[in-house]
């Protein structure tokens, strides 16, 4: 039987990839985060990239458990796991996918993301485990969780099951936008203008059907008002996220709003949520990445580990 | 007094540049399309790319009227033409501007672009000829046009004068989607699948909120449910169209659409406009463009030309 003292987490998402090496209890030893998301690693690449970020760590435990969630295990990932179905469990650590790898020293699990059939076609990747970090710490909770992002979802959860989910692109929306569009000149990505910000969301929550005009809007007016990038910024996030929340409204109306993510991301749609009347409560991302992993690492300490 | 009898036409947009050898009766003599639009030229390499052009015309006369319209006359390209404020006349003569070539062969004249500052801000540039080109062969018409492009215009004309007009930015989501975003692993930017194009145009009329959600749902749709590309691009186009349609429903709602633009764009507006029982009629825009440029050449052709 192995000695599972220290072990790895990985979130491997799109564009980045997050490492931490882990105490049994949960306490990140240490973090190194590299630009080598999905989008530009090759599948034969993963295990490479994996062994030689954990050198520096000298780990003593043969294999090493590494528990991964996120893209690597999308289709063009390193290799599919297949999604969970809901209504499901967050994780389900009978669903595990346990890796083949090269290397003996590893014992590698991904843990699957979830599809939704019913009401529309959805999927989900990495969020499953802030989901489930969250749940461990709220058991009780009962509402709607926001996590905002590149793809924000909406989940609904009853007794910490996920009933549905939908998925809103806003995020990719303003990257797009804001660095490839004709906006590009109009704004910067790191400036908000309180005010703008809540006004623009205030006039899209109530005229969402106008989004691509007032897109162009943002680049008009600075050339005939000469906005400031600062304005015309905060009037492209309040109008992308004031449209999804006018179509998210059927998830959070009369509902409790559990936000998890970034610092900034999580503040916008809680100041922007702020308006309308909601209660919110923020979380944060890493940390529930690292409990939802963490809550797998522990369910497989109890069981006698096997080397597939 | 100089014998104007060819002139060049040019219509200078974003991408692309189109040049025209025209007779005085505005029969088209020959036409050049050259890649060297707006974003890639700076104002010093304007003349040259007119005069290396024409020069293959061996055209006779001193100095050659040159008509042009577009994104020469922004503020980032060659020099800027102020612009007209609606309501106005879609060219006003009187407002040419006149520009200080080095060359003294040619007599270059900018049309000015359109700003709208009531009920919202917006800007046009190089659609004001093409609607000069459609009012001077519709006099008559009552109602509203609608010229779908990379920034689609919606315009509310009497009695041939503009009295406001509204842009989305369809088509620039479309190219930013089809190529930059997630989708791009789901959709091909040929194909079209008419009626998987109609139900997302109807779906997205009646749901105009749910924009970002919707365009995720093609990417999950072709993950788990194996959809062509014909049927996700089908989708997208829907719901991009099928949203604009229900931000501009004040504009054409019980009015009459005259649709100028290409035959796919515009065939595809007039489809989706089926849906809500309208009465359109499509008209061609380089046709249109040139009737415009042509409006300026007969005016300016009753003058005594002068070298200004």
């Amino acid at each position: 039987m192995n000695n599972y003292e220290q072990w790895v987490g990985i979130d491997w998402g799109t564009t980045n990839v997050r490492f931490w090496l882990l105490a049994t209890n949960g306490t990140t030893l240490d973090e190194v985060v590299l630009p080598l998301g999905m989008n530009t690693v090759t599948s034969g690449q993963y295990e490479n990239i994996i062994l030689d970020t954990i050198t520096k760590w000298s780990l003593r435990h043969t294999p090493l458990r590494v528990i991964t969630c996120g893209m690597l295990g999308a289709k063009n990932g390193w290799f599919e796991a297949p999604y969970l179905t809901t209504t499901c469990d967050s994780i389900d650590c009978d669903k595990l996918y346990s890796v083949q790898t090269n290397s003996s020293t590893l014992d590698v699990k991904i843990i699957p993301g979830i599809a939704n059939y019913r009401p529309t076609y959805d999927v989900m990747r990495g969020e499953e485990t802030q989901i489930k970090g969250f749940v461990t710490q709220n058991p009780d909770f009962e509402g709607v969780l926001c996590l905002p992002g590149t793809h924000t979802k909406w989940v609904h959860i009853k007794n910490s099951i996920i009933v549905s989910f939908q998925t809103f692109m806003t995020g990719e929306l303003f990257d797009l936008l804001s660095h490839h569009s004709v906006l590009r000149h109009s704004v910067d990505t790191q400036l908000v203008d309180e005010e703008e910000f809540i006004n623009a969301v205030d006039d899209t929550l109530s005229r969402p059907e106008l989004f691509a005009q007032r897109l162009f809007y943002v680049r008009a007016r600075s050339l005939l008002a000469n906005t400031s990038k600062e304005k015309a910024t905060s009037r492209l996030l309040g109008t992308l996220i004031g449209t999804e929340l006018a179509g998210s409204k059927p998830y959070w109306l009369g509902h409790k709003v559990a936000l998890i993510g970034s610092k900034k991301l999580t503040g916008m749609y809680q100041r922007a949520l702020d308006l309308t009347g909601l209660e919110t409560e923020v979380f944060d991302a890493t940390e529930n990445t690292i409990l939802g992993l963490k809550y797998v690492h522990d369910r497989l300490a109890k069981e006698i580990p096997t080397n597939n």
